[in-house]
């Protein structure tokens, strides 16, 4: 492995090496910092880390904008040290969960395809300082992510100062993987040239002035392996479901050979499903996609998958090794984008992606909640799934059909908070099956995902409710007293029914 | 005025022109018909007229798609017929939205930008025949649509047969007002390369093999003309509130001067506020919107308006008299586009437009119900407001605080029905005042829309509702058993409170 200073090529920024403890001086009580990260990927953790310590006993809040989730529980560690003021666009962490469910932190969940785009024409607020993981900074002073590319070319570019830190624990051959595009200020902007998953339109790493650069940190502290839960029983019987479906359509000639570009959130019904590729014969598989897992790999291996773009990488232990040590034999294969190209509705609609994603419940109207538990405590954030959702192809929901052994049903009257909304959603999915939803009006959606995908102990009162509100007449007939009676029984005495 | 032979000017078709009684007979019960007409535009009417005719005596009913709404009551016509099994993707009959909520009628009411899209892949049926209102047709036999473009090139082009209704009453003068740029079936797809409002990127007709136009039908009836209610004291507060929020962007340079292209909603509010466009030191103003208005060419005539860009002009007669008459004078200020281009994620990210919408309620988090009365009758329908306020620059939306002398709270604990997320909504306005929503958190917006928006007869209560709601915590805190109470009172009792 190259030491930290053979990594930084423009041998004019090696006097910028600093200790942490000096870095972090640039970040002050009320600096908006921009960090590197998403998917627990590619994040900063040297300085974060020190800030949190540092937080511990100066007083210190800041607004924390990233690429999406970090990992090394730095949100965690920032949290506890009160230094978090305001943060988005997205986070996974349990005691900033807490924290923000408690009022603490100002969290503002938002689409993440659109932070890039709101700082650069300030509906957010300026950048004051970046901090941006990389792999390496080249001869000509371009800074190579490392796991993930997130906000990180927007941050550099919209930002007052920028730290970096360079990662000694990733491989140097990880030069190579991204493909920088930034879209101009608009009223100059041009379409985004991409029009396939594996087109190449930027550069290799990101552009940046050199007097901008304030610090360089070494770090030496890697990113955070992840390992998915292994299938059960009712994630294998999503996955078959939905491998039935896509076998019809392609069958019915209403989706080609390959499907076309897939999208998938993080998670193991979606590591179950792509586990059912590998026995299915579809063949010359592409993802388009946030997040690629180890599920993205081992398809790759296979010959099942001829290409995956993300914008990060979220791999166990044993894959990082794998990958990062063949990563020769997969540069032709993956690539990871800032995350305004990799979810760009632009690029969504033109490549018509299947994007499937994950659902904490749905209504029987096929309305769909992501985020909150009980309409009011924050999970995690809706992240990309409203990019895809709304302009993919065939936007899939999965779930499984009851929660807590059997307290809470996944299939409701009427979500307790809305994140996808019945237009956005084609195709539902539980371990009991698939509600195919396409032109269907919202009183044939009912029956249908009541039938196809509520667990038979709940299906009974789902359809009294919807029988006894289609007799009060609607479109989207309710029962405005009842509407959310599940889930206040559920928070009352801890059953939905 | 050209008599309707002279209108087809490739010969070879004028042996296709047949009584209308014969052209209707191609549309059979259980047919797919793909009609012309957005925002009550641009119909056909000879044909569904003599359709609507035709089944109150004959069993007949069909799947009705179109652009958006039909004027001259033919959606009313057609559902006093029960002529409707199935109606998509928008609405606006008094006659078809009771059939809708008695659920007679199976509404499927779609993003206006994805129908085009959902036929051309197959998620919605394929047309059977398309019935198109036409200006003239082409020595080359191109289709010149009317005042509107809506989905008709997709119908065309997805239709087995093809009906023209040569539309006597438009002035020829017309053509040339059309730009039809049809996006290529995936996956060979190229970017759209519209880069600026007023750009022409299509043809000026819609493309046909004339060997599927089946019947040619001569119509004499005109375009329904509308009146746009005048401005009173509320919707006069809120166009100044809009305004004054506009000068303050400009003056901070977060907008441009001629605050880039405005999309708006249909409505009173929706010309109010372009009615204070006039006396506003705003210049070079752009349209890339849905429907032109008659606000529009008051702006171009007094020329603070530049260009506009829609999918079709709802005028009122004496206006759509003097733009038919000085039609050459705004034929390179004005352009009809096909709605999946006038509404298009891709164009509406990358021009940054001001979307201007109206909500029927939004709640103290700033989710917005645009289309459900008590969260169960279907008033029109989602629209394009979608479309545009997901990709927006600002995505704005107005409404009064009040309705029903303050029976009804424009603002309400939670919207009965959800059409917008809050993550897509930035900004909202009433008549009390606007609340600038951008990078805050569901406890910071809530305390500022009950502030800034909502009427102070209700102020207190909503307040009330937070902070008990806030006790119990959560990101969005709710009270669930309280959540819709306000409307279920109004259902039980005519008040909310």
């Amino acid at each position: 492995m190259l030491n930290g200073l053979e990594r930084i090529r423009l041998a004019s920024l090696h006097d910028k090496v600093v200790p942490v403890e000096q870095a972090i001086q640039l970040i002050q009580d009320g600096s908006v910092v921009g960090m590197s990260g998403f998917g627990g990927a590619g994040e900063a953790k040297t300085v974060p880390l020190a800030l949190a310590d540092y937080a511990q006993q100066h007083p210190l809040k800041i607004t924390l904008a990233t690429g999406a989730s970090l990992g090394n529980r730095i949100d965690g560690r920032l949290s506890q040290a009160h230094a978090l003021a305001r943060r988005y666009p997205y986070q996974a962490d349990p005691d900033l969960r807490q924290a923000i469910n408690q009022g603490e932190v100002m969290y503002i969940d938002q689409h993440l395809s659109e932070m890039a785009e709101n700082i650069r024409h300030q509906n957010l607020p300026r950048i004051n300082v970046a901090v941006i993981a990389a792999t390496a900074i080249t001869e000509t002073g371009l800074i190579i992510p490392t796991a993930s590319c997130g906000n990180s070319a927007n941050f550099v570019e919209m930002a007052d100062q920028v730290i970096i830190e360079i990662d000694c624990t990733i491989s140097p051959e990880f030069e190579g993987a991204h493909d920088v595009y930034v879209p101009a200020t608009r009223p100059n902007r041009q379409p985004i040239p991409l029009v396939n998953a594996s087109n190449r339109i930027g550069t290799l790493g990101i552009e940046v002035d050199p007097a901008k650069i304030a610090a360089i940190v070494i770090n030496h502290l890697p990113d955070t392996s992840f390992k998915m839960d292994e299938s059960d029983a009712d994630t294998l019987a999503i996955a078959q479901h939905l491998i039935h479906f896509f076998e019809q359509e392609v069958a019915s000639g209403r989706l080609p050979e390959n499907l076309g570009p897939l999208q998938s959130g993080v998670g193991s019904i979606a590591n179950a499903v792509f586990a059912q590729f590998q026995h299915s014969n579809f063949h010359d598989l592409e993802m388009y996609s946030e997040v690629l897992q180890d599920c993205t790999f081992e398809l790759i291996d296979s010959g099942k998958m001829i290409f995956a773009s993300g914008s990060s990488m979220t791999l166990s232990e044993p894959c990082a090794a794998h990958v990062m040590k063949n990563f020769e034999m997969y540069k032709d294969k993956i690539v990871l984008r800032p995350q305004e190209i990799s979810n760009n509705p632009e690029i969504i609609r033109r490549l018509g992606i299947i994007a499937i994603n994950t659902a904490l419940e749905f209504d029987i109207y096929g309305n769909v909640n992501s985020t909150h538990v009980s309409g009011t405590k924050m999970m995690n954030g809706i992240g990309g799934s409203g990019d895809f959702t709304r302009n993919a192809h065939l936007a899939i929901f999965v779930t499984k059909s009851i929660a807590k052994n059997g307290a809470i049903s996944s299939v409701v009257p009427m979500v307790s908070h809305c994140d996808h909304i019945e237009h956005d959603v084609d195709i539902l999915v539980t371990e009991q099956g698939l509600a195919d939803l396409r032109g269907l009006a919202p009183r044939e959606r009912a029956r249908k995902i009541i039938t196809c995908c509520a667990h038979p102990s709940y299906q009974k009162s789902l359809l009294d409710y919807f029988e006894r509100a289609c007799a009060l007449g609607g479109h989207t007939p309710h029962l405005l007293r009842e509407a959310l009676s599940w889930h206040a029984n559920f928070v009352e005495t801890g059953r939905m029914q």
